[in-house]
């Protein structure tokens, strides 16, 4: 991972910058586990950008899997502390987006908002 | 700007969901109001994803502009309140950086938490 200067939120974006991993890490707080569960939530990620982005979210330490499958190569993930530590950010974007972008639902559990 | 869904997550990073833009609502936050002062971050934005980038900022309503030279088209720009409202997603995503990823800084006001 390039990385663009020693500003925290540069650094965070060389991770995280992009439309689709985030939505990961929403999933994966939402409860989902598996590869398919991923691919089939409304954004309809391309299979193989969601390959990218989970490998990029392993090496980077925000998600971890393990094999389910003893004779198939199936895995669950994850999300690492360090990924679940992510969620206040979630829950303020929701929140800022809910206030100010047309047609988005209100934050469900867990990024509601404690105000 | 397509919307793939209604979760408001998902539609914030369809207009926020790259490397470049909130390093620019980053930079606007920081006090830097000219297309040049962007220009000059550490991050070296290519000029051409900056106007973009700040075209869309204005199209949607997160950056106004005016111009402030009479004979040339020179613009300062500034957060409206929209754009300023994403500060504590900005605080939220510095401080987990700055705890998480390595050879990070301190984030510098108006990005430190209270606690």
């Amino acid at each position: 991972m390039k990385k663009r200067s020693p500003c925290p939120i540069s650094t965070a974006l060389d991770i995280l910058g992009d439309k689709w991993t985030l939505l990961i890490v929403r999933d994966l707080m939402l409860g989902k586990r598996r590869f398919s569960e991923f691919a089939e939530s409304m954004e309809a990620i391309p299979t193989n950008l969601l390959s990218d982005r989970l490998q990029r979210l392993l090496t980077e330490g925000l998600v971890e899997r393990r094999q389910y499958s003893a004779h198939q190569k199936r895995y669950e993930y994850s999300l690492t502390d360090k990924g679940e530590e992510l969620l206040p950010t979630l829950t303020e974007l929701a929140d800022w987006s809910h206030k100010h972008l047309k047609d988005t639902v209100q934050p469900p559990h867990p990024f509601t908002k404690d105000n």
